[in-house]
């Protein structure tokens, strides 16, 4: 046991300045960012990684796992197309899936309401058991609290997950080239509308469900057939397409084009981020990736994904280009162009 | 990916019939047990793994690891001698310790209430960081979500460890054997006491800290001196010392006869159980733990314990004894005797 009594926080990144806690900070954007890089981060670094990130790589015995942590706060409980209890297990299978990591067990942490129904909390539960079998991964174990009535809301839903890292696949946000083709699996944002409009809030009908479900057998058929030429994968869950492209080229020497016009989505979503004024590169997905494709095998790999069932819809939608650097470029089909950045704020709050 | 649409829950437990959840479904009693038995468990049941349990052993290409989940709700979220960063780090430790695995890796989900101080965050982050320093492991990785004002109550983190099953001990509660002698590293109930007070409810004033520590250094000194002699240890945290005897003996073919008087504790935690009539062996604890030893072994692993700093305190409380079978009997110093039971209701909320 070493003996510590002050931590000297690592200062990379511009210190987290804000006086309290917002929404934002947990949205997935820019102000989460602040709040992971600027303060949890510097903590918590250590010599082999220095993020806090969703998931990690860690070593045992030589053998390579990868481990992922989240946490689902999503209101209401139960939406179209899914529920907290799937959305749990579904998320942190997918967070395992786009590091290229085969599921091996799931832990889940249940923070209950006291006056929650009973009733309520088994149907939640009879959905992650239900969202793991389909996936063949065991819930191994977890933890139960209760708090005061009115100390949360219904239920919130933590998730840990251990996968086997899987060693054909060669994932490094470096090794993307100008050229590089981006593979989005399906369409966008109709989780996000789907909770949006699930709340009743707003006067709005639409025929949409969450695109909420696991990922894996779509990484895995790429594993088999293209492994050497993925480059990237992500799920854009909170903050979407747009945070999770600009997560890809922060760092990177390069700069992504999307071409506008290409990125499929639903009517309804369309139309609802037209009435609301939101964008619909930042809204969530609970069920769809990105993947960053070498040329030569891009083709190949589009037709791979599109071969198992739910990938009919999978699309390319931008290209890695030399300049600018660091930047996501939306074009439109006119040739104009616009700065595509990560989401600011949080638009809709508790998503997921 | 099977198609799974409904589970038929595994029934092998009374069927969990409370209408709602009520604070008690979380104190680690009783109702705890119902649920976690009742509902939760029938749902999870697996081939290889059958309880919903903090901790669980899983193989990775042949080594053992040990995972274990723990969420943490305490209030305060200050005490004194720590705070629900430190416990949230220590707690998900010692889960580890007491199933004999070296701790590999933490990662940490914070669910944090709009409004919450950013300093209160950090000062939280800091205590992680600091525990987990001392323990020699890293944070790698979480998730960080926000609810809206009034939906949580400042901060809950849920921690998630990892670690490498040491070879040296076969713990199982099976393997108990009449004879066998109970050790307890330290005197029992400050935590849940501190916890208690620190509230300020009561017009109590103590000078007691809550025992909050990592009991891996303790449990590492026993692997190294008397592994083979270990039959079993736990943590006696929420539900206290009657609530973790009770678990080890409720499927075993003996019982254990605890020695009342030989119980360490603060004259402080005396006084306020006695004052509130609470059992201080129902009181939670966060940094001792209990070990079933063989008695030919017993002597020498009670010095082990005491030689290594903080573990003067420890001492033998009881023993395994054949009858009467599945019950923990208390046996003060006139030979009297009474049926110990695990925690009913929940008579100290939010203790950690």
């Amino acid at each position: 046991m070493t003996r510590v009594d002050t931590i000297k926080p690592a200062r990379k990144t511009p210190r987290f300045s804000d006086t309290q806690i917002e929404m934002a900070h947990g949205a997935g954007g820019t102000a989460s960012r602040r709040l992971v890089e600027g303060l949890i981060g510097p903590y918590f670094a250590n010599p082999t990684l220095q993020a806090f990130a969703d998931a990690a790589s860690v070593s045992v015995n030589g053998t390579q796992i990868a481990t992922t942590a989240d946490g689902f706060v999503v209101k209401p409980l139960r939406f179209p197309g899914g529920s907290i209890g799937e959305l749990a297990v579904n998320g942190t299978l997918n967070d395992l899936a786009v590091s290229a990591a085969k599921p091996l067990v799931l832990m889940a942490t249940l923070i209950l309401e006291a006056g929650l129904p009973a009733s309520t909390l088994e149907s939640e539960i009879e959905a992650m058991a239900i969202a793991a079998r389909k996936s063949g991964v065991s819930i191994v174990g977890g933890d139960t609290k209760v708090v005061e009535h009115g100390k949360a809301d219904g239920m919130y839903v933590t998730t840990f997950g251990i996968g086997i890292a899987d060693g054909r696949a060669n994932l490094d946000p470096a090794s993307i080239r100008p050229g590089d083709r981006i593979l989005l699996s399906g369409p966008i944002g109709a989780h996000g509308i789907t909770i949006l409009l699930a709340r009743g809030e707003l006067d709005i009908e639409a025929d949409l469900v969450s695109d909420t479900r696991p990922v894996w057998p779509f990484v895995e058929a790429l594993l088999e057939r293209v492994a050497p030429a993925i480059r990237w994968m992500r799920d854009p869950t909170r903050g979407g397409v747009a945070t999770s492209l600009n997560e890809l080229v922060r760092g990177s020497d390069y700069g992504v084009a999307l071409f506008e016009e290409s990125v499929p989505m639903h009517d309804a979503v369309r139309g609802a981020c037209e009435l609301l004024g939101l964008d619909p590169l930042h809204i969530a997905n609970e069920g769809q990736f990105l993947a960053v494709i070498a040329p030569d095998r891009a083709d190949e790999a589009l037709a791979v994904v599109r071969a198992v069932p739910g990938g009919e819809g999978a699309t390319f939608i931008g290209e890695v280009r030399a300049e600018p650097k660091r930047r996501v470029i939306g074009v439109n089909g006119y040739g104009g162009t616009r700065v595509i950045d990560m989401l600011v704020g949080d638009p809709l709050p508790r998503i997921c």
